[in-house]
């Protein structure tokens, strides 16, 4: 009996974004593995199992289910918003380089999904318009200095920033640092977006110039977009201004 | 009689990755905006309205759906991917600024989508695991210059880079010039994986060192992801090997 692993992304959390793929691979699943909060937005039957785990533990929740799909089980990894981006995919690929040659041998997929950078821009109107990079701000698994040069460079090359995981209570000083450097690059009036759980009734969503984004709430969910020197704001009347970067600069 | 405009993303093209909340636009919508190959993935009704246009006119495209919209209609903007990834949003959030003042009393919504990049790295495992960027190779809105500038800087940063709109019959010589400055700054080895159509019964998929990049076909649908000097190839028995970016670095 050979078992498959499948590593699903549901979404950034409203319903009606999760993919019918991946949805039909839950339906299919037997056992689940992933962070609780994950595992909490799927409508699993008695008959499947859920194998929660601390969002800290990815290399040993990836290992766990990877010796399940080896005894047989269609094992499901569940990861928030693309299960690619700063997420479990990164993680199962690890363990299965450096695990048993079986885990070589298992059916392994990987099915995309919406990740929260789409969703903050989607509800901010096209901040992502034009080039932009991803950086996940969290120095655990990288040196803090390699951060800030990164900003910096994409910065100064006038990429449009998302960040990932811009702060919790073990990283207090990371973002406000972030903010720092990026003033020492761009205009202090560049529109900075944060986004959580976007689409949900606990919906957090704001714009703020650079130069005040310091004073804004967020945490490990929040989801934080920062112009570039281009990036434009739209005021509405009684609405929310639109966001944009245009396609073009410097022609 | 008031109208509203709806830009959505069809996703990369497998019907199991357009999200719900897509499709329910689309099942909403009366007029249909957008480029003709992205509107035949749709199956409209004989009420619904197809309104065709060239993939270089998009700002054309947008004031047309925004004066429909204006005049009372329910209009869907549809692009493929994400609306919002070098897409019709940003277009949309244009013609908005430029255009006149009842423009910008309209409901204007963006539905996120699963972007061409993340389909590509799904496919080949977890390429944007760590730090990625995406950038338009397309010079129509932007000097090259800048475009070699940006990819210098990304590369040198550590960044897996996506790259879209890579090449055309009217761009042939962007893409090897973007491979050979790749080349000054990153491993020949380095991972690079090409997908088009990933997804559908017409995929082009394939991985090839950057050294020898160049020699892979590609046109303006294909997504191509270049790893960055940590990215690694997984090799497995009678399967594709899977190709990933580590989460941590220089730790």
């Amino acid at each position: 009996m050979t078992g498959s692993l499948t590593i699903i992304g549901t979404g950034p959390g409203n319903p009606g974004q999760t993919t019918p793929q991946a949805l039909e691979a839950i339906a299919a699943g037997e056992m689940f593995f992933g962070y609780g909060p994950y595992l909490d937005r799927l409508d699993l039957r008695p008959d499947q199992s859920r194998i929660a785990s601390d969002n800290r533990e990815e290399i040993h929740r990836a290992r766990a289910a990877l010796d399940a799909a080896t005894r047989g089980a269609r094992v499901c990894v569940v990861s928030g918003g693309d299960p690619g981006v700063f997420a479990m995919a990164a993680a199962v690929c690890e363990a299965i380089e450096t695990g048993p040659e079986t885990w070589r041998r298992l059916d392994v997929k990987v099915l995309p999904g919406v990740t929260a950078m789409l969703a903050v821009a989607a509800r901010a109107g096209a901040p992502l318009g034009h080039d932009f990079c991803a950086i996940s701000l969290s120095d655990n698994l990288k040196p803090w200095e390699l951060i800030e040069r990164r900003l910096r460079a994409v910065a100064e090359a006038g990429l449009v920033i998302a960040l990932y995981n811009p702060i919790s209570k073990a990283r207090p000083w990371q973002l406000p640092n972030a903010f720092k450097i990026l003033r020492e690059v761009l205009p202090v009036t560049t529109p900075v977006i944060f986004g959580r759980a976007v689409g949900r009734p606990d919906e957090h969503f704001a714009v703020a110039p650079l130069g005040e984004a310091h004073q804004q709430p967020a945490d490990m969910a929040t989801c934080i977009i920062i112009g570039s020197a281009e990036t434009r704001i739209i005021e509405r009347p009684g609405m929310d201004p639109l966001v944009y970067s245009p396609r073009g600069v410097g022609m």
